[in-house]
């Protein structure tokens, strides 16, 4: 049902000043850059072998992450577990007590998402992510 | 030579309210109890499909993870990456301007660890980690 740690999502001030570090020195590869700015948002991925690392970078200073610049600095953000069917894991965790942000998945940017509270999670916010490829093989794999 | 994101370590007040979260509603199975009393912590990991999850609650009200729920609360603390050789990762990573916490490998729970300053690392408390199965394996694998 739950597929593991998908990302590790990192906000920063710099994609710039970041990519020095986690492609330049530690050698990760960059997959994709997405701009968002109807989240105000620019992202980087890297492949760290499995899970991957995930740069952000305001492009709002009026949206959340800004806002979690402002707040905490620079630092990880959010872990993103890879699950298979949002919908029913959403309706499990509500079954088990957990706290939930979004009761009804939204879209992210390549697939469907939901957020669980940090108050049911020793304090990280954790999204569950449904990549569009599992839903599009959903009962075909 | 970083062979990916071995584990995501949460700081949390309580070890079993946590469990209620990883253990019980995601499904994670608990892989080691750790008891270390010279970190003044508690540590639970847990397998999440290859990234393993890791829960430390303080015991010593003086130690860095009690300052850390002290100053930020409960929350992500730092990401494990594993490495084969971690002096040869240190000497590459010094050798790429990268700020370091550790110069020197130190001795982890079950293996040797190093530190990178999160000045380097857009925010994040980035651990170098050599297993200990690596070490006996080197140059036999």
């Amino acid at each position: 049902m739950i597929k593991g740690v998908r990302r590790v999502s990192v906000a920063v001030r710099s994609l710039a000043s970041a990519l020095l570090f986690y492609r330049d020195a530690l050698g990760f590869s960059v997959t994709r850059h997405l701009d968002l700015p109807e989240r105000g948002l620019r992202l980087v991925r890297l492949d760290a072998f499995g899970t991957d690392i995930e740069l952000m970078e305001p492009t709002d200073p009026t949206g959340n992450v800004a806002l979690f610049l402002e707040q905490r600095g620079e630092g990880l953000h959010h872990v993103a577990l890879e699950v298979e069917d949002i919908e029913l894991e959403i309706r499990t965790l509500l079954a088990r007590g957990v706290e939930l942000i979004d009761r009804v998945p939204r879209d992210g940017p390549d697939g469907r998402i939901a957020f669980v509270h940090p108050r049911s999670t020793g304090g990280v916010l954790v999204q569950l992510s449904e990549p569009k490829a599992v839903m599009e093989g959903k009962g075909a794999t």
